[in-house]
């Protein structure tokens, strides 16, 4: 097939290494020596990325569109491979699927072999793996990450290199994405200030006797109209407590929550704003209050060389002083292409995941979503979450609007 | 936490049992008896369900919404499990994750035991032996989606039982899908038309020198708009054949082709169509027609009990009596949950499956997308591609408007 179009590689982030980018053709979009650092703590030779986002990351946003939605396809799936031999990007290679060939074709990356050669998860971890043995790591030790790594595709790494050492590789990468650039940062602000919009909209446009479900569809609309891939809302109204779209109405004088996740570019947009149809009274306002004074203290915690768990520590103990702290809770946890990534702050239990970062300083380029949540027994669900980046001066909330009680069908029919 | 909502399932598929109904809460959505024989032809005593697509299948459109556009959460990633002994419905579990349980709540199901339990794809895993082996399967034939199934989860389950035997259930349940209900038949047809909709919207608003990136970004935002979930857009314009996004501009008296997925409550639309900016000359009114005579011949033979094969060798043998037939191809494929599913025709060989339904009676309730592309070397560009249901009569084609060229522009500011 021909391949009549090309277009120059736009300029890339800034902890690109220039002198491979001379070689390559495009800059680097992550720090590869940090990886190179990283592989070599975890024993790592060469690792095979094979998950969606940290294949989006490595190659500078790049997403199979035919699969950016579903990765069933016949028989089989859409498994990308991209090999990364440590301290070798000159010797790096990505294995696309067909389908890929022509989205390679218009763009240039670092990476200076790119295959648009697989039609599903064996065939394309069959082409990794004769890289693999190419490189000299036949008998190496190979990172995987093993829960986006199908098992038809496993066997055949098993089978194909049965000297080879699998190591989990999942952490080194997400090691690696913890520490956002200024690019990276702008997307999230991006992500988060379209939600916002998105939300404030459809506030305003729904009013006494709306559904969920319609509320929650109109968001996802809002969401896709301005340029994010919708991922979910959770929604209440009222005094229930169940956050799934359903005909439960909105009725007048009641709370409503929404949280919404939204993609942009490949960063996350996670945040919670309320709402009530018409005035909030004054206990209402008295709650949000509270949760507001929860996230404020946070946020004001949150800043370079601080411990994650210190964040923590003094949410919670502001919390236990509230008369409603057995019906509130308070987390934080990392988010950028994934909605729980590191640093990981400790939790009162309920994630799936040691709290690892509990000790270590916060750094510039972090971020985190902060989340403190009231389930009152009468007055229903009422929350506030949002996504602060650790500045080296402090920290910066980013999406600041809409965190008090919009109003409810002020531009209904 | 509190689950206060609850809301009567709604009438289901006929194909449900009813006798199961009265005594599950709501009627099974699939023929329960045909995955019964198609799990005892492949010798399988108990099926572990794990793609996001068969779930949805399975329980009737259930989609956990948390997850629908992302798979990782922390350092694991979703995995839903649903537990399908052979013969006993009755003693189907699923096992979803936490935060399904408000959608799970809101819902009523035909499996009997719904467990919001798992955080990740082993836990998850762990969950589904432990009732493995209390069905008293621990030595049986497991049922897996080798492809849909994390190597953590996989090695959980050799790791769990030892002594079962892992057998590929993956065409077991493509197999179970090939015939679809009405109530699919509608909602594939709903994507069709709305797939439609969005592309002559698109048509209309966007003239000389919108990019194929601008074009192809504001078909998704019409998709979403008209509750598609997009999937994909291939976009050629002018005389080149690379189908990506890109900055190329569309110019005057040049065709366009649009090629886009998506997805109506699970049910993929899969449609191309071709405009022109300005009027057709007579060469481009021609060689749409020749792709045309080539659908429409295909469309003609499809009808129950005749093998697919045949379908394919007649479109075959006409498009090879065209002097384009060089630059020619034709492909028919079944679609409808994923994008290449049963039956599956003969081709030319580029496909990454066997034909394995070349002999094989059409029969009602199939669904074929059917294309045929020309790859005019001076020309560009031109293809339809449409889908089409095997009925008890023949056949019906789902979504049959702007099917000639359709004019660029008409509504461009």
């Amino acid at each position: 097939m021909l391949e009549t179009e090309t277009r120059p590689a736009s300029a890339k982030d800034s902890a690109g290494d220039s002198a491979d980018a001379a070689t390559l053709g495009a800059a680097i979009p992550f720090d590869r020596h940090r990886l190179d650092r990283l592989m070599d703590e975890a024993g790592i030779d060469v690792m095979l990325v094979t998950s969606k986002h940290n294949i989006r990351y490595m190659l500078g946003g790049h997403r199979a569109q035919f699969f950016s939605y579903m990765d069933a396809m016949g028989l089989s799936r859409y498994l990308p491979v991209l090999v990364y031999p440590k301290g070798h990007p000159d010797k790096a290679a990505y294995i696309a699927h067909k389908l890929e060939r022509h989205q390679l074709a218009v763009r240039q990356f670092w990476v200076p072999d790119m295959r648009a050669v697989s039609s599903g998860s064996v065939d394309a971890m069959e082409f990794a793996l004769d890289l693999v043995r190419r490189l000299g790591f036949a008998e190496g030790r190979i990172g995987v990450e093993k829960p986006f790594l199908p098992m038809d595709a496993a066997e055949a790494l098993r089978t194909g290199l049965p000297n080879a050492k699998i190591v989990e590789g999942l952490i080194v990468l997400e090691r690696l994405r913890a520490l956002k650039s200024a690019e990276e940062l702008a997307k999230l602000g991006e992500a988060s200030e379209r939600i916002i919009d998105s939300m404030l909209a459809v506030i305003a446009r729904f009013g006494a006797g709306s559904t969920k479900r319609e509320i929650a569809e109109a968001l996802q609309r809002e969401e896709a109209s301005r340029g994010l891939d919708f991922e979910y809302c959770l929604i209440t109204a009222g005094s229930s407590l169940n956050r799934a779209p359903s005909d439960q109405p909105w009725q007048e004088g009641e709370p409503l929550s929404l949280d919404s996740g939204g993609n942009y570019e490949g960063y996350i947009g996670d945040l919670t704003r309320m709402a009530v149809l018409g005035e909030p009274d004054s206990e209402l306002q008295d709650l949000l209050a509270k949760v507001d004074e929860i996230q404020q203290l946070a946020f004001r915690m949150i800043a370079p060389g601080r411990p994650g768990g210190e964040v923590f520590a003094a949410a919670q103990e502001a919390l236990h002083r509230l008369p409603e702290h057995n019906h509130m809770h308070f987390v934080a946890h990392g988010m950028g292409m994934i909605s729980h990534e590191a640093p990981r702050l400790p939790t009162n239990g309920e994630m799936p995941y040691p709290p690892t970062d509990a000790e270590r300083p916060l750094e510039p380029g972090m971020v985190l979503s902060v989340e403190t949540t009231l389930q009152h027994p009468r007055r229903g669900f009422i929350k506030l979450e949002d996504t602060v980046a650790v500045t080296p001066g402090g920290h910066e909330i980013l999406g600041v609007r809409g965190r008090g009680w919009n109003r409810g069908g002020t531009e209904a029919r």
